[in-house]
């Protein structure tokens, strides 16, 4: 454990999803439709590599899985064996190269990587590289993993359980060759990674949403440093390390995956109606008196219904929103500033004229959107709107992939609890505690860095700065 | 009234959105906004017209809105006045020759028309004005309301008067000039087209939660028979015919219009939550015992919102939409039966496992889907399914725009209700009846004719055929 | 006959090419390739209609023909007979409406037309249209056609004659019905139109070139003012008027046709090289010292070649055109003037340097093309450029589709022969004369208005203000 | 020199075309036009990379240079230094990594490598440097190039230096980095490379017709063997080996370049025009009684016009190329064979109808389409057809990047030269001789290897298999 003391600039956000079967027929086809239940992690770009026991085919662009793949991509990628991934963000001028999956061609044989996480020693671990006469061609992690491997010595599960041993941050990544499949989980666990039987082969995805689609059973998580191998032999485990303990990034179920998800175990929708239902405890100790509750659409809906049903307060569908909200070159002129907060949520002035609102956030970041939509309630006729966030404060920038930025942007750490109420125009303002969450989670197997400043990792000095 | 025997075929669904505004500023941008709050009502294609003055611009394309206005198009679409149209659904070979607004060039002056409707007469329409001369390049009826108003006698609001009086069925209606702006509804109101002030200016909107966006404020609806003309006088109100009634088609509320809408003055989630309520009051009578509230995504979560609140039964989120489902080229294989309903919605089995639910769904047309919902809550795990459909049988046809076909295909006319409960794979089945229905919406100004077979206008053979 | 003396602005120019095919298999494909060999005519818009017996398809859009139809458009279009259009330029905002062949879809049988060519009393057919009731959707000259035959009494064939004989002006089209093909000139044959066989149906094409892709064999021309119709009685010719007299458009053989067509019997090459054959025999007279001739590609070769033979200079590639010079946004900055001719032609340093050059260009219109030229070569290291343009210098618009602007903007209106040629910074410059032009095409049955002022048509008051 | 005896299967064509510029202000915009003049070296993708001095962007994509670089794209490329790349051909699964120039990113400073010509030992380097750890997500030759740079010692013009030693082939490459410009070529000069003067700064250019684009003013050829080095101190000359020749692909001149360009000082239209003046001496000699001669369009009409003068017959234009033949998806049917070569030439009937022909061809290869040309010349009515190939009989296959397939595919090694004239369907059929074409093009300095199987390389066994 690491904790911090500044906290400078961060790297980009690399959360992602990754999906892969092995020994599958029409196995792109069921890639497709994996990334397709995976398409909330990443809407920039998507990519699927096949192997059919000779070579690796690979075919990706930017865009939604289904813009990506029109007609007749998916039949040219034969192969029983497949990986895809689907991309949050991309930075920088030439940025196909990015794109996942990345394939490395080689006279020995070919390696396509798919992987989601952030690799925090990744400077210093590229320097080294490029010193050792290494080429890189994008900005990405999975190249580094990519090199790392290609480097290793021995067989190629040993050249993997050396490059894993020089990672350090979150990561989980899936590592396809003609023949194999490989998934791979770092020593926290700190990203999500499943695995599924599908008639005699397996799949693993980054959430098990993917695996209902696909009509795949769910068997278990692949575990915190650990490489599961799938071949000829059937599914195998190996470990890269002893040093091991599991720390699933909290995040995950407060903000970023489906709610229909488990992970490691945890149903998704389950655990924030959890948290919602912890706050409507404390407000009733506190006697707070409201009308409706209403939850920010679509992450904080189970946290308002588990609000409700602990408070006895009727669930009220107060804000409303836009399912097309697509990406649009369109600038709002100048005289219709929050344009951006209104294209995308609406609220629902019937329902909430002269109501005392509690309004369900699932976190708080930076508040700008958490103020528009107070306002927006106000202005639609809401009497009072007591805003509830369904985690602690955010006091600590994360590290692994989440996208906060420095510590001067999370404005937990710039005021204080009843100035922030203030700021957000709120009546009432309260966040669950981190022991609060614990408790709401039930365990403490979770990363709360970004909320306690404990780090499960080392820091470099790069990210610090 | 008139009371239908047979039932046959039906023409091509056109129920769709009109916006407009009168005297703004960036009236193009308004109109691109009015039409993205509205794009729930059509995505297959989209259109402005602007007028400013001298002349009218029109920019149209097949997609999203925000896929068609790129970058620049805006900007040439100069002008303070405009209209726009999303479409639902399109056929034919020529199809761009329908995408709407509608121009017709003359040396007189140009006019533009969004028409969201059906007009039933249009065969005989059609025929007639071919038979004058008149030459039709798609197969829309903005064409024909165009020809009549073209071959109208004396000034242009007396030819739409004369064009009104023409047309039999459902239609709302936009009309542009250069210089001013037109909203006309049809004389038993049945779409829905609504008023708003903006500035010194106006907005007209077929549903009013594409004012919220823009920031306008409703006034009135236009009302039925009525003809409101926006020009340098303002807004002045005329009427084409003395014989009118307010029969607002009730799937707007049901099925079609935005939960934050307000259609006639009626909240649409308002509407949909109180005949869940109503359906709660059924089943305590009846004893029915259940776990669990759930609806179906997203038209019928109001309707058990109010279920919930009225039986005390838990609201649970026990069916997951994927919020990314575009347009796709690839067909699941034949191993891959039903992915289509998997693509859109997944069941939390985590939240539904072991459970007597009670499922809300809107309506019930031919079954397929709802078939589909009741077999994937069964697999993950639900003990019991309750189906409640929050409106009543569908029994009849509806020739004035929305999209159920002939009567055949209507399974609540093909099987008992019994039968149709099996059919479902359902535990136990219920609807609303007409009369629970009209006290839900408390009243009878709205067209129930598929559920009652009292048609508001006369029906024409060819419809009939 | 008919003398001009003021000469006004004129309308957008619509020269363009149509093809169709009567009883082919394959019918779509082959007029597809018909099309493509008539890509010279237009290159902005393409579209092909086909009627099977009981309906017409159509298919069209921007851009090259290969372009418009990708992969599965043709195989749409099924159907024995087919028309097809390349289009030249378009104007206007809503342009597609304007793309051809114009299909107007009717209760008692739909009509196709595509028409090349210009009718001069446009204005005054559509005001007169308009002020019966018809309405327009574009601007384009075909849906004139099509209202008048809408509107004509008889038989589909009266209604063409009865439409023709109210059109003036120059054109050659091609009307489509579900059975039936028809192919019309107008009464002085200002625009060509050929006739072939192949198999046993036929095809029609504005150029001979088209009919060698396909494998047709040429039969005839369309007559001035006939209608030649092909039914399942065969090819049938019809008149609509006895008032004729051939006057092809000189503008045809000097620069707009393939070199390779026949134009009435007359071979573009042919005639091209014969205009330089008497400009060489002119210069000879006059002791013009000169070492090598060039011509501008591509349209000013085959003079060139005339020249070059019978003045026994040799015929040298002195200039270069750039066969990749497709659409660009790229503009060139400031500092990189005239990169737009550059962007096509280029100078061939080590042919002229030092040499006296015989320059042929086709035509003279503004002159800035054939300055930039003549600078081009001056630059590169010609001593001496002798300009000679293969045809009489224009002194008067056209009005007949051709695109020469207003008189003000033709030149050689403007200035002394002797001005001219300093103008173009040339060491000489001389031009066909009007009976030269004559001598080199064997006749007088051409139009030559735009050299002599004399019209074969009545003008219009429209178009001369 | 190294005699071959068997010729197998050979490695993709990789001839291509590179541009770049040094210190010019829109140096991303001259790049452009530059890559326009050498679109014909490459059509199938193209790409800049600009250096600002501190970092390097770059933009690249499939289609023509004016297809990639749409409006902003150019714009967004700053810097005052730019290499670019057109692309012949693709081949393989994921051809975007292909796409030139490929730039590496690394701390030290980032590289960018546009590259043109053939490695001939690629095969052994690459799977030496994945040996070492090197990783390749491409197919092409560029990214070994890079790799070599990358593990060599010292500076990076040390690093250069030692790369270039290890590359055998065909080459002539351009370097960019932050800052400086560097260009490259092999020690046999295979590839041309040519360097021009523009203002206080350089371009490069694998042909001259470039820097006529762009105004810039030749200075001379990259020498065999040299390393341009462009900096701050200008224009530095370096050597990476003494043992060099000049080895000029003789293919340049032949068939590939453009006729405006001047190669290693040499006009290629010049060139042409001498090998035709050779054929018909010989012919002279012979006694062959001809009407006219043509070319075959383009690259043989420079030496018809050569045939022409020196013979006396008249140059004629006897076959029409479509300026319009883009990519197609469309597929003639079965009836249609041999559309292909119409669509691209046609036959000018009325020029060659019983005429004696002189058909100049610039080179023979596998003899289709020649045989194709001959049959188009004879049904459109030729009496003869005489065959006078402009350089000597491919023999040989040819490993520096000329799309020469295997010895079998070479139909000059299949048949007599009396077999290959009734194959052809020619009346007389002719070749330049090795010496003749050594006289036309007055010097050895050339690689005749195709021709006489005499390489100026070392071969490789991979290459021979």
């Amino acid at each position: 454990m690491n904790q911090m003391n500044n906290f400078p600039s961060q790297k980009l956000h690399e959360e992602c999803g990754v999906f892969g079967v092995y020994q599958q027929p029409d196995a792109s086809f069921l890639t497709f439709f994996g990334l397709h239940a995976l398409q909330h992690r990443g809407q920039e770009a998507a990519g699927i590599a096949c192997g059919d026991g000779t070579q690796i085919l690979c075919v990706k662009g930017k865009g939604l899985v289904t813009d990506v793949f029109e007609k007749d991509a998916l039949s040219q990628l034969t192969g029983a064996n497949s990986i895809g991934h689907v991309r949050y963000s991309t930075e920088g001028g030439d940025e196909i190269e990015n794109v996942q999956p990345i394939l490395a061609k080689a006279h020995m044989g070919s390696l396509a990587v798919a992987h989601n996480g952030q690799i925090i020693n990744a400077q210093d671990l590229r320097c080294s590289l490029e010193e050792k006469g290494s080429i890189f061609r994008g900005s990405s992690d999975s190249e580094i993993i990519l090199h790392l491997i290609q480097r290793g010595k021995g067989s190629l599960l040993e050249k993997i359980q050396q490059a894993c041993n020089l990672l350090d941050g979150a990561f989980a990544f899936l590592i396809l060759t003609e023949k194999n499949l490989y998934a791979i989980r770092d020593k926290n666990g700190l990203r999500p990674l499943s695995i599924a039987r599908k008639g005699n082969g397996f799949a693993v995805s980054s959430e098990t949403c993917a695996f209902d689609l696909i009509g795949a059973d769910y068997i278990r998580d692949v575990q915190p440093g650990e490489i599961v191998k799938f071949s000829s032999k059937g599914m195998q485990s190996f470990s890269y390390t002893s040093c091991v303990q599991e720390r699933i990034c909290a995040m995950e179920y407060i903000y970023f995956a489906r709610p229909d998800s488990n992970i490691c175990g945890r149903n998704v929708h389950t655990m924030r109606r959890s948290t919602g239902r912890i706050l409507a405890k404390k407000d009733r100790l506190q006697g707070l008196q409201a009308d409706i509750v209403i939850g920010v659409p679509d992450s904080s809906l189970s946290a308002a219904m588990g609000y409700s049903e602990e408070s006895g307060l009727p669930y009220e569908m107060g804000l409303v929103k836009n399912r097309y909200v697509g990406r649009t070159f369109i600038e709002p002129t100048q005289a219709q500033r929050d344009m951006g907060v209104k294209m995308k949520l609406s609220a629902n002035a019937s329902v909430i004229q002269n109501k005392r609102i509690v309004l369900l956030d699932d976190s708080l970041v930076r508040g700008t959107t958490s103020k528009r939509i107070v306002l927006l309630l106000k202005e639609a006729g809401a009497k009072e709107v007591h805003v509830r966030i369904a985690s602690p404060a955010i006091l600590y920038p994360c590290f692994y992939g989440v996208d906060i930025s420095s510590r001067k942007e999370l404005i937990s750490t710039q005021m204080s609890r009843d100035d922030l109420c203030a700021y957000l125009h709120a009546d009432s303002l309260s966040f669950l505690s981190i022991q609060e969450m614990e408790e709401a989670y039930g365990g403490s197997s979770f990363c709360f860095s970004c909320f306690s400043g404990k780090y499960p990792t080392p820091l470099y000095q790069n990210i610090l700065e």
